[in-house]
Protein backbone atom coordinates (compact mmCIF):
# COMPACT_ATOMS: atom_id res chain seq x y z
CA UNK A 1 0.00 0.00 0.00
CA UNK A 2 1.28 3.16 -0.77
CA UNK A 3 1.93 5.78 2.06
CA UNK A 4 -0.90 8.58 0.81
CA UNK A 5 -4.01 7.14 -0.81
CA UNK A 6 -6.27 9.42 -2.36
CA UNK A 7 -10.01 9.78 -2.99
CA UNK A 8 -10.18 11.27 -6.39
CA UNK A 9 -11.85 11.36 -9.66
CA UNK A 10 -9.73 13.10 -12.79
CA UNK A 11 -12.47 15.71 -13.54
CA UNK A 12 -12.03 17.04 -9.83
CA UNK A 13 -9.56 20.38 -10.04
CA UNK A 14 -10.30 19.99 -6.38
CA UNK A 15 -8.81 16.44 -5.95
CA UNK A 16 -5.74 17.68 -8.48
CA UNK A 17 -4.71 20.28 -6.41
CA UNK A 18 -3.86 17.50 -3.87
CA UNK A 19 -2.73 14.79 -6.36
CA UNK A 20 -0.17 17.37 -8.49
CA UNK A 21 0.92 18.53 -4.56
CA UNK A 22 1.71 15.04 -3.85
CA UNK A 23 3.08 14.38 -7.58
CA UNK A 24 5.89 17.19 -7.86
CA UNK A 25 7.26 16.31 -4.07
CA UNK A 26 7.38 12.83 -5.55
CA UNK A 27 5.69 10.84 -2.75
CA UNK A 28 4.63 7.56 -2.50
CA UNK A 29 0.76 8.03 -3.15
CA UNK A 30 -2.18 6.08 -4.95
CA UNK A 31 -5.25 7.30 -6.39
CA UNK A 32 -8.94 5.84 -5.39
CA UNK A 33 -10.80 6.03 -7.89
CA UNK A 34 -14.51 7.81 -6.48
CA UNK A 35 -17.31 7.58 -9.12
CA UNK A 36 -18.50 10.94 -8.64
CA UNK A 37 -20.58 11.10 -11.85
CA UNK A 38 -22.75 8.17 -10.28
CA UNK A 39 -23.13 9.31 -6.95
CA UNK A 40 -19.87 7.95 -5.22
CA UNK A 41 -19.37 11.00 -3.32
CA UNK A 42 -22.75 10.78 -1.49
CA UNK A 43 -22.94 7.31 -0.52
CA UNK A 44 -23.39 6.32 3.20
CA UNK A 45 -19.46 4.87 3.21
CA UNK A 46 -18.28 7.81 1.74
CA UNK A 47 -20.30 10.19 3.83
CA UNK A 48 -18.61 8.40 7.15
CA UNK A 49 -15.34 9.27 5.62
CA UNK A 50 -16.23 13.22 4.69
CA UNK A 51 -20.14 14.01 5.81
CA UNK A 52 -19.21 16.93 3.44
CA UNK A 53 -19.94 14.57 0.52
CA UNK A 54 -17.13 16.08 -1.67
CA UNK A 55 -13.77 15.17 -3.35
CA UNK A 56 -10.88 14.50 -2.49
CA UNK A 57 -10.17 12.84 0.99
CA UNK A 58 -6.45 12.05 1.94
CA UNK A 59 -5.45 8.90 3.95
CA UNK A 60 -2.81 9.08 5.33
CA UNK A 61 -0.70 7.73 8.79
CA UNK A 62 -4.00 6.67 9.64
CA UNK A 63 -6.04 10.35 9.11
CA UNK A 64 -8.74 10.67 7.20
CA UNK A 65 -8.31 14.11 5.78
CA UNK A 66 -10.96 16.25 3.82
CA UNK A 67 -10.57 19.82 2.52
CA UNK A 68 -7.82 20.36 0.23
CA UNK A 69 -6.88 24.01 2.45
CA UNK A 70 -6.57 21.66 5.06
CA UNK A 71 -4.55 18.60 3.42
CA UNK A 72 -2.29 21.11 1.83
CA UNK A 73 -1.31 22.67 5.51
CA UNK A 74 -0.61 19.08 6.28
CA UNK A 75 1.35 18.03 3.24
CA UNK A 76 3.86 21.10 4.19
CA UNK A 77 4.43 19.27 7.54
CA UNK A 78 4.99 15.65 6.16
CA UNK A 79 6.59 16.71 2.75
CA UNK A 80 8.51 19.71 3.48
CA UNK A 81 7.62 21.31 0.47
CA UNK A 82 5.27 24.17 -0.61
CA UNK A 83 5.10 25.89 2.88
CA UNK A 84 4.47 29.76 2.20
CA UNK A 85 6.83 32.68 3.29
CA UNK A 86 3.20 34.08 4.58
CA UNK A 87 0.97 31.71 6.34
CA UNK A 88 -1.80 34.02 6.65
CA UNK A 89 -1.17 35.74 3.27
CA UNK A 90 -1.11 32.26 1.55
CA UNK A 91 -4.54 31.34 3.66
CA UNK A 92 -6.15 34.57 2.28
CA UNK A 93 -5.90 33.55 -1.41
CA UNK A 94 -6.63 29.50 -0.37
CA UNK A 95 -10.11 30.98 0.88
CA UNK A 96 -10.75 33.36 -1.92
CA UNK A 97 -9.71 30.57 -4.31
CA UNK A 98 -12.52 28.41 -2.10
CA UNK A 99 -15.58 31.32 -2.29
CA UNK A 100 -14.66 32.80 -5.61
CA UNK A 101 -12.55 30.88 -7.99
CA UNK A 102 -12.57 27.32 -7.69
CA UNK A 103 -16.22 27.42 -6.75
CA UNK A 104 -17.41 29.15 -9.66
CA UNK A 105 -15.07 27.71 -12.51
CA UNK A 106 -15.87 24.17 -11.32
CA UNK A 107 -19.68 25.01 -11.28
CA UNK A 108 -19.58 26.87 -14.39
CA UNK A 109 -17.06 23.80 -16.23
CA UNK A 110 -19.55 21.04 -14.15
CA UNK A 111 -22.64 22.50 -16.11
CA UNK A 112 -21.23 23.26 -19.57
CA UNK A 113 -19.38 19.50 -20.04
CA UNK A 114 -20.60 16.98 -17.56
CA UNK A 115 -24.53 18.17 -16.30
CA UNK A 116 -27.46 15.77 -17.53
CA UNK A 117 -29.17 18.43 -20.14
CA UNK A 118 -31.99 19.33 -18.41
CA UNK A 119 -29.63 21.09 -16.00
CA UNK A 120 -27.65 22.80 -18.55
CA UNK A 121 -29.36 26.19 -18.11
CA UNK A 122 -27.86 28.88 -20.45
CA UNK A 123 -28.60 31.62 -18.08
CA UNK A 124 -27.35 29.60 -15.47
CA UNK A 125 -23.97 29.21 -16.93
CA UNK A 126 -24.08 32.54 -18.28
CA UNK A 127 -24.05 34.04 -14.38
CA UNK A 128 -21.48 31.49 -13.36
CA UNK A 129 -19.26 32.48 -16.15
CA UNK A 130 -19.41 36.21 -15.01
CA UNK A 131 -18.65 34.95 -11.34
CA UNK A 132 -15.67 33.03 -12.56
CA UNK A 133 -14.02 35.29 -15.01
CA UNK A 134 -14.30 37.89 -12.59
CA UNK A 135 -12.10 36.42 -10.23
CA UNK A 136 -9.44 35.38 -13.07
CA UNK A 137 -9.16 38.89 -13.68
CA UNK A 138 -8.36 39.76 -10.11
CA UNK A 139 -5.63 37.21 -9.50
CA UNK A 140 -4.40 38.60 -13.22
CA UNK A 141 -4.07 42.05 -11.23
CA UNK A 142 -2.62 40.33 -8.63
CA UNK A 143 0.13 38.37 -10.69
CA UNK A 144 0.52 41.34 -12.45
CA UNK A 145 4.02 42.04 -11.00
CA UNK A 146 4.87 38.83 -9.70
CA UNK A 147 5.55 35.03 -10.28
CA UNK A 148 4.04 33.26 -7.52
CA UNK A 149 0.77 34.20 -5.80
CA UNK A 150 2.73 34.48 -2.51
CA UNK A 151 5.97 35.23 -2.11
CA UNK A 152 8.89 34.31 -4.69
CA UNK A 153 8.63 30.51 -4.81
CA UNK A 154 5.30 27.94 -5.50
CA UNK A 155 3.16 27.24 -2.26
CA UNK A 156 -0.35 26.19 -1.02
CA UNK A 157 -1.67 29.10 -2.56
CA UNK A 158 -0.76 28.31 -5.63
CA UNK A 159 -1.53 24.89 -5.55
CA UNK A 160 -5.13 26.05 -4.45
CA UNK A 161 -5.83 28.57 -7.56
CA UNK A 162 -4.41 26.32 -10.24
CA UNK A 163 -6.92 23.76 -9.81
CA UNK A 164 -9.18 24.10 -12.73
CA UNK A 165 -7.19 26.10 -14.81
CA UNK A 166 -5.69 23.00 -17.03
CA UNK A 167 -8.83 21.88 -18.36
CA UNK A 168 -8.46 24.53 -20.32
CA UNK A 169 -10.58 24.19 -23.50
CA UNK A 170 -13.71 23.45 -21.73
CA UNK A 171 -14.30 26.80 -20.80
CA UNK A 172 -15.65 29.33 -23.72
CA UNK A 173 -13.27 31.71 -22.59
CA UNK A 174 -10.56 33.54 -23.83
CA UNK A 175 -7.65 32.93 -21.66
CA UNK A 176 -5.94 35.81 -23.56
CA UNK A 177 -8.14 37.95 -21.50
CA UNK A 178 -5.77 36.99 -18.26
CA UNK A 179 -2.08 36.55 -19.29
CA UNK A 180 -0.56 36.93 -16.36
CA UNK A 181 -2.51 33.62 -15.16
CA UNK A 182 -2.06 32.24 -18.17
CA UNK A 183 1.87 33.07 -17.72
CA UNK A 184 1.69 31.60 -14.30
CA UNK A 185 -0.09 28.62 -15.30
CA UNK A 186 2.72 27.76 -17.68
CA UNK A 187 5.26 28.09 -14.88
CA UNK A 188 3.34 25.40 -12.69
CA UNK A 189 3.44 23.59 -16.18
CA UNK A 190 7.21 23.41 -16.52
CA UNK A 191 7.80 22.06 -13.00
CA UNK A 192 9.54 18.87 -13.39
CA UNK A 193 7.30 15.89 -13.03
CA UNK A 194 3.91 18.12 -14.13
CA UNK A 195 1.29 16.34 -15.37
CA UNK A 196 -2.28 16.96 -16.50
CA UNK A 197 -5.68 15.94 -14.41
CA UNK A 198 -6.33 13.88 -16.90
CA UNK A 199 -2.97 11.98 -16.85
CA UNK A 200 -2.86 11.72 -13.00
CA UNK A 201 -6.07 10.56 -11.55
CA UNK A 202 -8.11 7.84 -12.89
CA UNK A 203 -11.82 8.23 -14.55
CA UNK A 204 -10.94 9.67 -17.88
CA UNK A 205 -12.91 9.53 -19.84
CA UNK A 206 -15.81 9.21 -17.74
CA UNK A 207 -16.33 5.22 -17.18
CA UNK A 208 -19.87 4.15 -19.14
CA UNK B 1 -10.31 55.73 17.36
CA UNK B 2 -11.14 52.46 18.12
CA UNK B 3 -9.09 49.71 18.94
CA UNK B 4 -10.78 47.66 16.04
CA UNK B 5 -11.98 49.20 12.63
CA UNK B 6 -13.98 47.23 10.48
CA UNK B 7 -14.82 48.34 6.92
CA UNK B 8 -18.38 46.88 6.46
CA UNK B 9 -21.75 47.43 5.77
CA UNK B 10 -25.19 45.89 7.46
CA UNK B 11 -26.24 43.25 4.14
CA UNK B 12 -22.68 42.04 4.53
CA UNK B 13 -22.85 38.69 6.36
CA UNK B 14 -19.54 38.20 5.93
CA UNK B 15 -18.45 41.42 7.74
CA UNK B 16 -21.03 39.98 10.42
CA UNK B 17 -19.01 37.15 11.11
CA UNK B 18 -16.21 39.24 12.35
CA UNK B 19 -18.42 42.54 13.36
CA UNK B 20 -20.41 40.33 15.96
CA UNK B 21 -16.97 38.19 16.85
CA UNK B 22 -15.71 41.56 18.28
CA UNK B 23 -19.03 42.61 20.17
CA UNK B 24 -19.86 39.45 21.72
CA UNK B 25 -15.63 39.69 23.39
CA UNK B 26 -16.67 43.27 24.39
CA UNK B 27 -13.97 44.59 22.09
CA UNK B 28 -13.58 48.24 21.61
CA UNK B 29 -14.38 48.84 17.98
CA UNK B 30 -16.19 50.68 15.16
CA UNK B 31 -17.55 50.36 11.56
CA UNK B 32 -16.59 52.31 8.66
CA UNK B 33 -19.30 51.92 6.41
CA UNK B 34 -18.24 51.25 2.86
CA UNK B 35 -21.27 52.06 0.27
CA UNK B 36 -21.70 48.66 -1.20
CA UNK B 37 -24.45 49.19 -3.69
CA UNK B 38 -22.90 52.09 -4.87
CA UNK B 39 -19.61 50.30 -5.88
CA UNK B 40 -18.02 51.23 -2.50
CA UNK B 41 -15.66 47.77 -2.69
CA UNK B 42 -14.63 48.87 -6.07
CA UNK B 43 -12.67 51.79 -5.96
CA UNK B 44 -9.29 52.40 -6.18
CA UNK B 45 -8.97 53.36 -2.58
CA UNK B 46 -10.59 50.37 -1.33
CA UNK B 47 -9.11 47.84 -4.08
CA UNK B 48 -5.61 49.18 -2.25
CA UNK B 49 -6.44 47.74 0.99
CA UNK B 50 -8.40 44.51 -0.44
CA UNK B 51 -7.56 43.73 -4.43
CA UNK B 52 -9.92 40.80 -3.80
CA UNK B 53 -13.17 43.95 -3.92
CA UNK B 54 -14.54 42.42 -1.09
CA UNK B 55 -15.34 43.52 2.36
CA UNK B 56 -14.87 43.24 5.50
CA UNK B 57 -11.87 44.70 5.74
CA UNK B 58 -10.41 45.13 9.71
CA UNK B 59 -7.53 47.61 10.59
CA UNK B 60 -5.68 46.45 14.04
CA UNK B 61 -2.67 47.40 15.48
CA UNK B 62 -1.04 48.94 11.91
CA UNK B 63 -1.94 45.77 9.60
CA UNK B 64 -4.79 45.23 7.67
CA UNK B 65 -6.42 42.22 6.91
CA UNK B 66 -9.37 40.62 4.85
CA UNK B 67 -10.92 37.57 4.28
CA UNK B 68 -12.75 36.32 7.54
CA UNK B 69 -11.03 32.95 7.71
CA UNK B 70 -7.88 34.95 8.26
CA UNK B 71 -9.31 37.77 10.65
CA UNK B 72 -11.07 35.45 12.74
CA UNK B 73 -8.16 33.12 13.64
CA UNK B 74 -6.44 36.65 14.21
CA UNK B 75 -8.36 37.47 16.73
CA UNK B 76 -8.30 34.51 18.26
CA UNK B 77 -5.25 35.33 19.65
CA UNK B 78 -5.97 39.29 20.08
CA UNK B 79 -9.37 38.89 21.92
CA UNK B 80 -7.75 35.47 23.80
CA UNK B 81 -11.69 34.00 22.70
CA UNK B 82 -12.68 31.01 20.15
CA UNK B 83 -10.32 29.39 19.35
CA UNK B 84 -11.52 25.88 18.27
CA UNK B 85 -9.72 22.69 20.37
CA UNK B 86 -8.97 21.37 16.93
CA UNK B 87 -8.08 23.88 14.52
CA UNK B 88 -7.32 21.81 11.57
CA UNK B 89 -11.11 20.56 11.86
CA UNK B 90 -11.97 24.40 12.50
CA UNK B 91 -10.29 24.99 8.99
CA UNK B 92 -12.10 22.70 7.43
CA UNK B 93 -15.70 24.02 8.08
CA UNK B 94 -14.26 27.38 7.68
CA UNK B 95 -13.34 26.67 3.95
CA UNK B 96 -16.44 24.60 3.38
CA UNK B 97 -18.43 27.78 4.64
CA UNK B 98 -16.88 30.14 1.98
CA UNK B 99 -16.85 27.24 -0.48
CA UNK B 100 -20.19 26.36 -0.01
CA UNK B 101 -22.41 27.13 2.74
CA UNK B 102 -21.60 31.36 2.34
CA UNK B 103 -20.96 31.30 -1.45
CA UNK B 104 -24.60 30.39 -1.94
CA UNK B 105 -26.36 31.62 0.30
CA UNK B 106 -24.91 35.31 0.38
CA UNK B 107 -25.71 35.24 -3.46
CA UNK B 108 -29.09 33.58 -3.37
CA UNK B 109 -30.00 36.03 -1.23
CA UNK B 110 -28.25 39.35 -3.01
CA UNK B 111 -30.23 38.50 -6.48
CA UNK B 112 -33.45 37.89 -4.84
CA UNK B 113 -32.96 41.13 -2.29
CA UNK B 114 -30.46 43.52 -3.44
CA UNK B 115 -29.77 43.13 -7.15
CA UNK B 116 -30.98 45.33 -10.03
CA UNK B 117 -33.95 43.73 -11.59
CA UNK B 118 -32.39 43.24 -15.00
CA UNK B 119 -30.14 40.41 -12.54
CA UNK B 120 -33.32 38.83 -10.52
CA UNK B 121 -33.26 35.52 -13.17
CA UNK B 122 -35.26 33.16 -11.48
CA UNK B 123 -33.43 30.02 -13.10
CA UNK B 124 -30.16 31.64 -11.45
CA UNK B 125 -31.96 32.11 -8.07
CA UNK B 126 -33.48 28.63 -8.24
CA UNK B 127 -30.06 27.74 -8.88
CA UNK B 128 -28.01 28.86 -5.81
CA UNK B 129 -31.48 28.34 -3.73
CA UNK B 130 -30.83 24.77 -4.39
CA UNK B 131 -27.12 24.76 -3.56
CA UNK B 132 -27.19 26.75 -0.86
CA UNK B 133 -29.94 24.47 0.64
CA UNK B 134 -27.66 21.17 0.10
CA UNK B 135 -25.20 22.67 2.18
CA UNK B 136 -27.43 23.44 4.58
CA UNK B 137 -28.94 20.59 4.99
CA UNK B 138 -25.02 18.75 5.19
CA UNK B 139 -24.28 21.90 8.10
CA UNK B 140 -28.13 20.09 9.42
CA UNK B 141 -27.16 16.59 9.29
CA UNK B 142 -23.12 17.79 11.41
CA UNK B 143 -25.41 19.10 14.52
CA UNK B 144 -27.64 16.13 14.67
CA UNK B 145 -25.31 14.91 17.42
CA UNK B 146 -23.71 18.37 18.64
CA UNK B 147 -24.16 21.61 19.65
CA UNK B 148 -21.44 23.42 18.51
CA UNK B 149 -19.35 23.06 14.63
CA UNK B 150 -16.15 22.04 16.50
CA UNK B 151 -16.13 20.80 20.01
CA UNK B 152 -17.99 22.02 23.15
CA UNK B 153 -17.99 25.97 22.41
CA UNK B 154 -18.67 28.96 19.98
CA UNK B 155 -15.64 28.60 17.81
CA UNK B 156 -14.54 30.76 14.74
CA UNK B 157 -16.02 27.62 12.64
CA UNK B 158 -19.46 28.66 14.41
CA UNK B 159 -18.46 32.55 13.40
CA UNK B 160 -17.68 31.91 10.38
CA UNK B 161 -20.99 29.73 9.45
CA UNK B 162 -22.94 31.67 11.59
CA UNK B 163 -22.82 34.68 8.60
CA UNK B 164 -26.00 34.79 6.25
CA UNK B 165 -28.05 32.88 9.32
CA UNK B 166 -29.72 35.83 10.54
CA UNK B 167 -31.33 37.18 7.33
CA UNK B 168 -34.19 33.93 7.77
CA UNK B 169 -36.61 35.91 6.37
CA UNK B 170 -35.35 37.27 3.31
CA UNK B 171 -34.76 33.34 1.65
CA UNK B 172 -38.29 31.93 0.53
CA UNK B 173 -37.27 28.88 2.86
CA UNK B 174 -39.04 26.94 5.63
CA UNK B 175 -36.34 26.88 8.02
CA UNK B 176 -37.68 23.63 9.85
CA UNK B 177 -36.49 21.97 7.60
CA UNK B 178 -32.97 22.47 9.23
CA UNK B 179 -33.91 22.45 12.80
CA UNK B 180 -30.57 21.49 14.02
CA UNK B 181 -29.30 24.67 12.00
CA UNK B 182 -32.15 26.72 13.69
CA UNK B 183 -31.32 25.58 17.48
CA UNK B 184 -27.98 26.22 16.90
CA UNK B 185 -28.73 29.85 15.43
CA UNK B 186 -30.78 30.29 18.37
CA UNK B 187 -27.73 29.11 20.90
CA UNK B 188 -25.50 31.77 19.42
CA UNK B 189 -28.23 34.66 19.44
CA UNK B 190 -28.55 33.44 23.14
CA UNK B 191 -25.04 34.78 24.16
CA UNK B 192 -25.13 37.84 26.02
CA UNK B 193 -24.66 40.69 24.09
CA UNK B 194 -25.45 39.28 20.50
CA UNK B 195 -26.91 41.48 18.00
CA UNK B 196 -28.66 41.56 14.45
CA UNK B 197 -26.61 41.93 11.43
CA UNK B 198 -29.08 45.25 10.95
CA UNK B 199 -28.43 47.07 14.92
CA UNK B 200 -24.40 46.14 14.50
CA UNK B 201 -23.32 47.46 11.49
CA UNK B 202 -23.94 50.97 9.13
CA UNK B 203 -26.19 50.85 6.16
CA UNK B 204 -30.00 49.38 6.93
CA UNK B 205 -32.08 50.21 5.27
CA UNK B 206 -29.73 51.21 2.21
CA UNK B 207 -29.21 54.63 2.03
CA UNK B 208 -30.58 56.67 -1.28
Amino acid sequence: MAEYTLHCFAQSGNAYKVALALELAGADWEPVYVPFFKGGARTDEFKAKNIMAEVPVLDHAGKTMSQTGVILGYLTGTLGKYAPSDANEALRWILWDNHKLTANMATWRFLRNFAPEAMRNEDVIGFLKGRAVGALKTLNAHLDSREWIVGDTMSTADLSCIGYMYYADEYDFDWAEVPNVTAWRDRIKAVPGWKHPYDLMPGHPIPE
